[in-house]
């Protein structure tokens, strides 16, 4: 279909990129499937506003039709480590959902991408969400996504019209290993993102959050030399 | 259940506060069922401020525990004339999915009240759509409905725990003249509320778009006064 606003027919699909490891990647695969990627970040009151510079840094670098972030003050409703200086980030593995969990955070960011999504007439959402070495949050799993796809089939004029908007999550069922040897394999810097739940003012990695621990393990696993900057440099 | 943080086992609902007819009836309906009421209205670039108002007085008069409002730049999504000042509303009904739709706007209203509602303990969220007097927009549709109680599920810690959040509905399947009579029971002052697209200065309703024919017709059906302040008065 010829997109009436740009005169041409490539199809669009709007990237979720967080400034993290596993949305650069993310970005690199909708690309090579021939996109016009529409770059989505959120600036949803997290304490690691590195985050923000290294999602704008990964968007540049990838050369996106356009970068789009959105502000929301999570930070009020609260609930989570992430958003809520009230509670402490934890520098030890524990048991279940942890308290990094910001509540529906991937409900919200994927409801405001379908919303920008619809308007761009784009076929596509793509969300690096990960089920294999995922931080035990409920809304990494594939059943999440599953029901997401079955909302924006009837959430939409675009669904109501039978071209729903495809969640596509390239990275569910890989391995952060595997993530990364993807992502190199494609070209992705990885020196540009930031993982670390606790960030020094120079957005250096502490090295000890479970973001850390999970994106030191998989560099290792994969055998690429890991080029994040750790604040003990 | 007793809830930890306030001493007491009152189950708490989130209810999304517009400021129109609608979501002060519901308001008052999940009120009569015994809940503590934690309201939520949305700032989103909508060109009538004068919605929010009446969404702080409608909850102002119902004793609310509590009125939170979240800032949205749905305007920077674009694509309605109720976000869009390069939009028109339009004056005469017309055909299908209306401009005035505002892309995935109760899948992101409902998203964020889901993030609410998981960090208050609460049971429920309510919203305000109808399914019969409505305006053709897809997310007022008790398909969209069931999908995201299904999402619900899914996406959060209480649904992962077996407690899902939730979404009640009690006008979809009311006429306006039905919800209108219902409100009038429960003693809501539909004066506070505003419903027109294009309200002046003064917050007077224009008495010609969709909201205003649809909010005149109502009174008229229901054989109640019509307490709507009117640019022309």
């Amino acid at each position: 279909m010829t997109d009436t606003r740009t005169g041409n027919d490539t199809p669009k699909a709007v990237v979720l990129v967080s400034g993290g490891l596993d949305s650069a990647t993310v970005l690199a695969m909708a690309k090579e499937r021939g996109y016009a990627i529409h770059a989505m970040s959120f600036d949803y009151g997290q304490r690691h506003r590195c985050e923000l510079e290294a999602a704008r840094a990964v968007a540049a670098a990838a050369g996106v039709v356009a970068h789009k972030r959105i502000t929301l003050n999570l930070d009020e409703i609260g609930g989570s480590a992430l958003t809520d200086t009230a509670i402490a980030v934890p520098e030890q593995p524990g048991e279940g959902i942890p308290v990094t969990y910001v509540p529906a955070r991937n409900t919200v960011f994927l409801a405001l991408a379908l919303g920008w999504a619809e308007v761009l007439g784009a076929e596509s959402i793509f969300i690096g969400v990960n089920a294999v070495d995922y931080s035990g949050y409920p809304d990494c799993r594939p059943e999440f996504i599953e029901a997401f796809n079955r909302l924006s089939a009837v959430a939409t004029k675009a669904g109501v019209e039978g071209r729903p908007i495809r969640i596509e999550t390239p990275l569910i069922h890989l391995s952060k290993a595997e993530i990364i040897r993807e992502g190199v394999r494609l070209g992705v810097d990885y020196g540009l993102t930031v993982s670390c739940y606790n960030p020094d003012e120079d957005c250096r990695a502490c090295g000890r959050c479970d973001a850390c621990r999970l994106r030191a393990a998989g560099f290792e696993a994969a055998g690429v030399p890991d080029p994040t900057r750790y604040q003990t440099d």
